[in-house]
Formats: C-alpha cells, structure tokens, sequence
C-alpha cells in the first residue's frame, strides 16, 4: 500500500464547488495533500486544499499540465475534458472514475444506451441529435405527449430537463442533441450510492428517498433510509451494484432510480462522485461519503456504510425573489432545534434557486427528524442582504 | 444577532495546533471567515484558514495587532499573552474566553486557590514558589511522601505532572514554581466538557472516563458514556456547570475530574478549550466539541451534546523507540474494523509520545467498541520511516 498520511503522495481534484470543499475536510482529517484545479477563483474550494489552480476544465493542455503534478486525479463534476484524462493515464497517473467510465456517463444519450446493452432497467427513450429530428419524431408519432425531455449534455440541478405535456412546451426547448423519454409513473425517486475501490470492493449505502420540489425540479428532502419495503431496497441495492460494475466504476456512484408502481425499480441516471442524496452521511453514517469516495480511490479499505441514526436533508436553495449578498435568515432558529447541523457552502451571493448549502436533520427515529426537517424548511430563507 | 455566514466577519484563532485544525472544519462548515497566530509555519493550520500568520502568542504586539484585525479572538491553547487579551478586550474586541478567566486558569497555583474560595471540592494541595520552598517543606514534615508534583506553568499533556515518592525522586525535578498535591486514591479520572455561550446558555456533555498511559501519563481510552452510574454522573455534570460558572467562562472548558473510593467527585483540572477528551465527539456526538465550541463564542445557540452512538478515542502517539518522517503503521489494517475512523494531525516528524493524531471507535454496543479500540490500540504504530 502506498502511504498516503501525512506524505508528499498528492490527489488533485478537478472542480473546486461545494463537493470539493467536503471532500477537503476528508483529506484534511487524513492530512493528505491535495492539488484544485477551478475555473472561479472565489468557489468553496479556494482554501482548505494545498494548491489551487485557477483554469478551464474542458481545457485540454490546462488538466493535462495539471494533472502531471499530482499522483491521483478525481474530479467533483463531470464536465472535465476526457481526452486529457485519457491522456494522463497514459502517462501512468491513476484516474479514478476513469475518462472510459465518465464517458459512458457524461453524454446522457450514451449512458441511457449503455443501460439498454447491459440489460440494466431503464425508462424507454429515444435520442435526438436536434431539435427539428424531435418535432419530425412527435409529427410521425414515434414520440408522444407527455415525455420527459432531457439534454444529453450540461444538465445540473434540474437544469436540462423538462417534462413537455404539449406542443406549446416545445417552444421553450433550446436546439441541442436530446433524449425523448417516456414519463414513468412512479410511487418514489430513490438513490443509492455505491462505493466501488481501485482493487473491487464494493460496499452500498442504505437505499434515500428523494422529494423534489414542484416547480424548481431540485431535490427538496433526502430521507436516509427510505420507508420503503426490504424487499424493494434490496432489489434497488442489487441493481446499483449491477450499475456499478457494468461502469467498472472506480470510486462513489449515486445511482438515482425510480421505484414504479408494480416496484419495479428503473434507473433513472447516475453521477461518478459524491451527491447530494448523500450529504445526510456526515452526519448520520459510520462513513461519510466524501470519506468513502477518499477510500476507494485511493484503494484503502471501505468503511462501514450502515447509519448510526436516521437522517433527511434539506437543500438550501435561494429564494426565487431574491439575488445578492447572501443573508440566512433564521439559521439561529434552526441551530436551536434538536439534531440540526447547517452547512454553508461560501457562495457570497445568492440567486433564485442556487443552491446555498445543506442542512442535516438526525434523529434516532425518522419520523420524529421528518418532522423537525419540515419545520427547518418553513423557518429558514436564502435571501440577499436589503 | 451578528451574521457569520459567507460574510466578512473574522473569527481570531491564537494557536495553529490539532485542536485548531479540527476547529477550522466546522469554520467551513460555517462559512465564517478565520485568521489563524501561530509560531510554527508548518503547523496543522497552516492552510483552512483564510489567513495564517506566523508568530509568537507571548509576544504583546504580536497578538495586539493580530487580534485588531478580528471581529472575535478565540485561542486553541493557554499559553498566549494574557495583557494582549485585556487590552483587546479594551478596543472593543471581544475575546472567549476572556483574560480574565484565562488567568485563572493559566497558572494551576491560582486555579487551585480559585477551587478552595468558590468551595470546589479538589485535592489537598500547597503551592511553592521555588524548589528549595518545597525541599524545606518537606524536611519539616509539611508535604509528605507520596505526592503529586505539578508545575504551576507550562504543563501540557503530562508534561510538568509527576508522582513524587521518595527523596531521590526530587532530583529529576526542576526549579519551578510548583503545586505539591495530596496522591488521593481514585476508581476514575472522569471529565465533563462544559459548553456555555456569550449569553449564558449552558450545556453539558455526558461524562467521559479516562484511561492513562501507564508510564507517559497521556491519555489512552477516552470512553464515552463513562461506565459510572447514573447518579455519579449526575453529580459529576452538576459539578462541571458550577466550575464554568464560577469562571464565567464563554466557549468550552473541559473539567477533569477524579472520582474517589467514595464516589466524590474532586476537580483536577481544567482546560478552557476543546479537548482531547471531547474528540471521540466528532463521530459520535450531535454536535461535536469543535462546532459546540464555535457556537458558544458566537453566541449561537448551543447544539444537542447527547451521543448518536457510543464513542471511544485511542490517541496516536509517537512510538517511544522512534524519531523521524512518520509512518502510520497498518493504518489500513483498522480502517478495515466497524466504525474506525482515524485523524491524522499533519505533523511530518513523529518523535517518542509525540500527539500525531487520534482514533475514534463508534458503535451502538459500546462494550464492542471498547474491544475493537483495542484492536485498533494493538495494530497501528505510529513509527518512522526506514
């Protein structure tokens, strides 16, 4: 095993956002030394890491240049250039997840694709390389309202993908490459992360649940577990792992899934890196996620998965009405109420529906945090300064 | 209330050690802005923070002109400049906890003397000024053998704390102001963290039981909940609230205490700070010392201090045969065990006793943690590099 504590052993990490800043307390807490390359030279990750890169991630000479100075290289967002990690793994620096299994991924034409070729259970779709190829697929009745239309490429936090329900909707959808997918109904959205090391093993985390809210289409609450059957949760755990090793994924896959109405469960599409439906672990698990992802890219044994008490996350998203100088309103009311840990991710300005930070929510018994989870999102706001 | 979060307020930290380290995790958690003052520029906190300066906490404007440039000044250790506080306290900087306690604090002849006037039960002691003050006290039959010699100054985990039991065993002792303390026999050195905000709000932690090294005198388990009953506790809590008190403390004091044959419960100690008898909290407190800690010197309200699970703390200490680059021997060894989580400080020298980092041990069955602790106590060395 290389020694990785407390060494000149480096991990750059490509993305500085809020899931690098949570990755860093990990490195922090194992003193391992740590290289960010980041387009915005203000993002979360500007301190805590060891040297920060200020640079484009689809930039193909600026990862390869940074990448040679570090010994293992992850990334905390998809949208990395590919053929740079190709290409430093060539040079012999370990990549993990690696450029084959984030390009499986990063195109949600090729992903969906993927499913179908490994028998991994998926709604129906259809891809479009434009626009006009959708509407002459609606017009011929290959396509019907209402679908689920998502872009194949850029799509984040519910950016990228709409429900259409009629010809009207059509018109607010930009002219790129897409997926028409059939609208499955659903009883849950589940998720389940699994953590899969460089040398194969493999562990899950218990089966979320995710609410979402109406409009904005961004999660709302994550439940950990999810109230749900063991049988489904099984089944949903089996499937993940399935997704994972058909990846040959090498680090954390949340695999988001939905749950139909005969319990069948279908997945709906999958992030290589630590996720929001897995922020409620640094509070509630034995093992964090962020925790986790460090392990198994560094190839050092898995940690345990199972939580210590049940656990729901609240996103905090800026308030639709409000753009500016972040203020958060009422967090001494929430930091007041049992078992609640805010978690400000440092963007000083706030925009509606950005994504601010998170709140943990834990109780040994889950209903009893659902209900303080409910009476955090009614007292606090993501507003701007007056 | 003031607001913290991703503004420009700055919180002052004098002392760049592991207690501050793991105090930064919770900063950016928080998103609150920090200036670390520390004379190592190598040390834990070099980076997490938003600035770090390199200089010494005994120095007067050193510390003057550090803490002008903070809205808040904490410290992460006691040996800084006391008068620097109370002309801080002046300009208008608030200082937790205050100079005015800490000088209780700082010398253990006037902690003592401060237990005997606010009747705080503690062991029989005489403070010396010199040596020769105690040898001639001792010829007179004023202080006899056994008993516990401390140095009133500079005592830092088992340095300056020794039993004395024969005449020769004075030799080794050097000329320092000192405390000859009655050697009271006792079945548990126990130990409260205390957390008590700006405004008064007051929490304590359940009770911690301690076990020492048996020659370095460092602590080895930390075991929480202390395996004591229900009204030792009790009382020990009770205690603990009374001493915070008596000092107006702000922020966290850490109060060792001994448990004697007859269930007294006697101060030893205390520490005015996060302690390394609260780190087991991280992993298995609602709220651990750190961000308990931070919350307190705010004035924020004070989080939930009851555990998720049962905790156990193993420190990493330098192997007594070696002196060099460290290495953590068969670290992945106990990453494999249920519930391990090690913390590495980033100290790059390992050097005999030397505090490198600690281990926690968390499980819902705290017998099975105790023997996995061992486990953990029993595999990994922290030694030097071949």
């Amino acid at each position: 095993m290389i020694n990785y504590f407390s060494t000149n052993f480096k991990l750059g990490i490509l993305g500085g956002g809020q899931l690098g800043k949570m990755m860093l307390y990990e490195t922090r807490k194992y003193d391992i030394q740590t290289n960010v390359l980041e387009p915005n030279p203000e993002a979360p990750c500007k301190i805590a890491c060891d040297y920060f890169e200020t640079g484009d991630l689809m930039d193909f000479d600026t990862v390869v240049n940074f990448g040679r100075k570090v010994d293992v290289l992850t990334f905390e967002i998809e949208g990395v250039n590919i053929e740079a990690l190709k290409q430093l793994a060539k040079e012999g620096i370990k990549t993990y997840p690696s450029a084959e299994t984030l390009e499986k991924i990063q195109n949600k034409g090729i992903q969906k694709n993927f499913y179908k070729k490994h028998q991994i259970p998926t709604a129906d779709f259809e891809v479009f390389a434009t626009k006009k190829e959708l509407t002459t697929a609606l017009e011929n009745d290959k396509v019907n309202f209402p679908f689920v239309w998502k872009s194949t490429t850029g799509g984040y936090d519910g950016k990228g993908v709409s429900v259409i329900k009629n010809k009207e909707a059509l018109n607010d959808l930009p002219d790129a490459e897409c997926i028409a997918e059939t609208l499955v109904p659903f009883k849950n959205e589940l998720a389940v992360i699994v953590a899969r090391s460089a040398s194969g093993e493999v562990k899950t985390y218990p089966v979320v649940e995710m609410e979402f809210h109406p409009t904005a289409n961004q999660v709302e609450y994550v439940i950990c577990p999810a109230r749900i059957e063991d049988s489904v949760a099984t089944k949903a755990r089996k499937l993940a792992v399935k997704v994972s090793e058909a990846f040959e994924h090498v680090g954390l896959l949340a695999v988001e899934m939905f749950q139909t109405e005969n319990d069948e469960i279908l997945v709906n599409e999958v992030a290589p890196r630590p996720h929001n439906s897995g922020h409620y672990s640094i509070e509630a698990s034995y093992t964090n996620q962020f925790e986790q992802h460090i392990r198994a890219i560094l190839d050092l044994p898995l940690g345990t998965t199972e939580s210590k008490v049940g656990g729901i996350m609240v996103n905090l998203v800026g308030d639709a009405a409000h753009e500016g100088d972040v203020v958060y309103e009422n967090i001494e009311k929430i930091m007041k109420m049992t078992g609640v840990t805010p978690h400000i991710y440092g963007k000083k300005i706030t925009r509606p529906f950005r994504k601010m930070g998170h709140v943990t929510i834990v109780n040994k018994d889950l209903a009893e945090a659902r209900k303080i989870a409910e009476e955090v999102k009614n007292s606090i706001k993501v507003i701007s300064k007056k």
